[in-house]
């Protein structure tokens, strides 16, 4: 592992370390933030009166979805989610203190949502050998009985006939029981649900659920198979912008700048030259940034699929021309994600530093933002050891250890430095409800391209 | 103090009671509930599905308060609400892990009742030397700011001329202004609040709120001056009624009865046979119910102003004939309420045992619900060393120990016993939501009522 240490010039920050605590694993930061990003933390508390009449204003517009997850990466002189999940999981790794503020929050999603819904059949990944996965359907699935419904857990693996207990290393069990489909309603056994909560992105493509007289939620088109990240992340921008004008700040300082690139083939080299072109101009324009902001490091792209998930065909480049370079096994590994899918987009994104680390060994670390309907409900670190501040940390088969953040992310506290523990999770719930407000305002979109082609779609109700 | 036990026939079950953790002072109950409200906890568990999706869909028809507080009785056999406030006190008492609910469940209120509010004056009670009271004043602006909101504290004291600055014990401050009103706007100081929420019964009687341009949250006509304890009972009766139809039990295990009587004059003995004769009438009823649940016990009524609050002008007693005999002293004390309001209403109420107890000295305690909106958001109990269990434990001076609940009210455990502590608090939450229905519709009667002398009533705006 590269251990860089952040020696930039913005007055007199050092680094960001955290001090691992025994009492919950919960790490604490020990070394005060004193440049730009304590400005923006400052910023985000001196403003928190207009953030939240503004978010307000914002959800009125655009409703929340009804759950999401956010990574978010701290470079220290920026702060920015990389990541909007809009089937997360990780529900395992909250603090179980924050529990009952899940619990509420589910209260005011299925009352947003589906208001008279009493039975949900929950479809998670279909992949059930992903023990911390399914400990987190499983706490899932918990949070959702104690908000008042009946679960049932739904497997759309095409191996699974007969339904199946998965005893999970916490003492909880898992029932995974086959859908099936019955004319336009979905069941298992004989549990006929109101709604699906889909916690699978559906990037294999899912026929059974097309065209349901239930309530699909999120909406299959949601899923990664559909939506383009380059189409998120100029929402994100747009809401970005409005919300740097109103606390006054660089969008910069909150947005990754990125550039997308379609008619893309890895394997056959065609669109090689687009990519390396925009990914000069994108290295050129952070570079500038850079020097405005008195950043001595070297910037870097991320490149992923645009419709891409779970870390899969996402790779790290600090020179354009490495692009023109690039050796059959990166491009096996570029040209397909999840499911065999066909890269054909990509998004290149700046790269944001993440300069958070954790324990003794200096371990990088990146928050998890969890949320449900508009509340921020806790969070985690994704703390990875074998791996550099400026890597993806969700790459396939990377093993992380999980901190639950140890407040809530609701809870500042103006009477403390801007960089006080509530402080830093406040900051981090804000940019991930700018992520969610970006994700709102694309489910808004495709809503309003579907309403456009009504005679097509199917009518949604729910039981 | 009298120290029965409860030797009630009802199925084995011997008593209640709470062992003393040190571990933040956190009662447990160590004797589990086998009688009849072991089977109406069991009954909110097995039931819970359809009660959520009840209270859903009564949210919709009847919005809940901004915040209130519900005091509970728990008799083992029985367990209901005994009073519904809608200015609630207690915030400093709540389990501080649990001030992330509060918060959130802050943006929920905000949202639904002033969503473009950005600044509020609080205005509590305006007697300023109960500690115990501004610590709870305190708590609630700090759960304000929290969530986003600038808050001032305005107080109604026509002694207060300039601000004055109060240190309390928490080390918090609470900084007191005098209120001014200029046209139809109230301020303190350049403070011009959008909304304000009073946390100030106005038992009083409080022109200065009259006919604002601001909102004011809850509508001064919910203060005790006006509002009816038979009217909250009434409502609270079809409530219960309906509550206990869902969920297949007797509605008298959760419904007190109880009568009420107008015209009445301490002082001058008017009113009296009327009392007594209604006092004759609910005794036989209980009785009857005692009979039916084998409870044996002797029954008792609880005879409160019917507009009365503070624990002022209650008594207890237990024979009709104890109101034909009432001493001069007895009547003095039943014939004014706080603010010296004389009382000419009263509703005489069944009593409910409290047979929960705390520590080694089985001290009595009672349950108080705290909500905002319709989230229950914690609890304490009010533990009294000196009063026996057929008490008022909200007397006037009463010094009672507050012991934060342990758990959240809306995490139920269908895993584990009925009366395990988050199911037991499960079923507080449920009797205290149960409460604030019956404000809801109350709040909406009155406005209705409001609706139909529109002329003469000001418009309601928010800045």
């Amino acid at each position: 592992m590269v251990r860089l240490r952040p020696s930039v010039h913005y007055g007199g920050k050092e680094d960001i370390v955290m001090a691992s605590t025994e009492f919950q694993s919960v790490p604490h930061l020990t070394t005060a933030l004193k440049g730009p990003l304590h400005q923006l933390e400052a910023h985000l508390l001196a403003h928190q009166v207009d953030i939240e009449n503004w978010f307000r204003t914002q959800w009125g517009l655009a409703p929340p979805p009804f759950y999401a997850s956010v990574d978010i990466r701290n470079a220290g002189f920026k702060l920015a989610p990389v990541d909007t999940n809009l089937f997360p999981a990780g529900f395992n790794n909250l603090n179980p203190a924050f529990e009952p503020l899940c619990v509420q929050a589910l209260h005011a999603a299925i009352d947003r949502w589906v208001p008279s819904a009493m039975r949900v059949l929950l479809i998670p990944e279909s992949h059930s050998r992903n023990i911390p996965y399914l400990e987190s359907v499983a706490a899932l699935r918990d949070m959702l009985i104690k908000a008042g419904l009946e679960v049932r857990i739904g497997s759309l693996s095409e191996e699974l006939h007969i339904p199946r207990k998965l005893p999970l290393p916490s003492g909880r069990t898992i029932r995974l029981e086959p859908v099936t489909r019955t004319g336009n309603r979905v069941a298992v056994g004989d549990f006929s649900p109101c709604f699906v909560l889909l916690n699978n992105d559906l990037s294999g493509g899912q026929p059974t659920l097309d065209d349901l007289e239930q309530t699909v939620i999120p909406h299959p088109r949601l899923g990664w198979l559909e939506r383009l990240k380059s189409v998120h992340f100029t929402h994100y921008r747009d809401v970005a912008r409005e919300f740097a004008t109103m606390v006054d700040i660089d969008a910069w300082l909150i947005d990754p700048f990125f550039r997308n690139c379609g008619e893309i083939n890895f394997m056959k080299r065609e669109g090689d030259e687009c990519l390396a072109e925009n990914a000069e101009t994108l290295l050129a324009q952070i570079r500038r940034k850079y020097r405005e902001f008195k950043v001595d490091k070297p910037p870097f792209l991320v490149i992923k699929a645009d419709s891409g998930t779970y870390g899969m065909a996402v790779m790290t480049i600090h020179h354009a021309d490495e692009l023109r370079e690039l050796n059959r096994k990166q491009r096996t590994r570029m040209s397909s994600t999840k499911g065999g899918q066909p890269v054909t987009r990509v998004i290149m994104q700046e790269g944001i530093y993440t300069f958070e680390t954790w324990g003794a060994q200096q371990t990088v670390a990146e928050p998890v933002v969890c949320l449900i309907d508009r509340h921020v409900v806790g969070g985690f670190y994704r703390v990875h050891t074998d791996r550099g501040e400026n890597e993806n940390l969700n790459a396939p088969g990377a093993r992380f250890e999980p901190l639950a953040f140890a407040h809530s992310c609701i809870t500042p506290d103006r009477d403390r430095e801007p960089d006080a523990q509530p402080n830093r999770f406040y900051a981090y719930g804000v940019l991930a409800r700018l992520a969610i407000l970006a994700a709102a305002r694309e489910i808004a979109q495709s809503e309003a391209a579907e309403t456009e082609c009504a005679e097509e779609a199917p009518a949604q109700a729910h039981g």
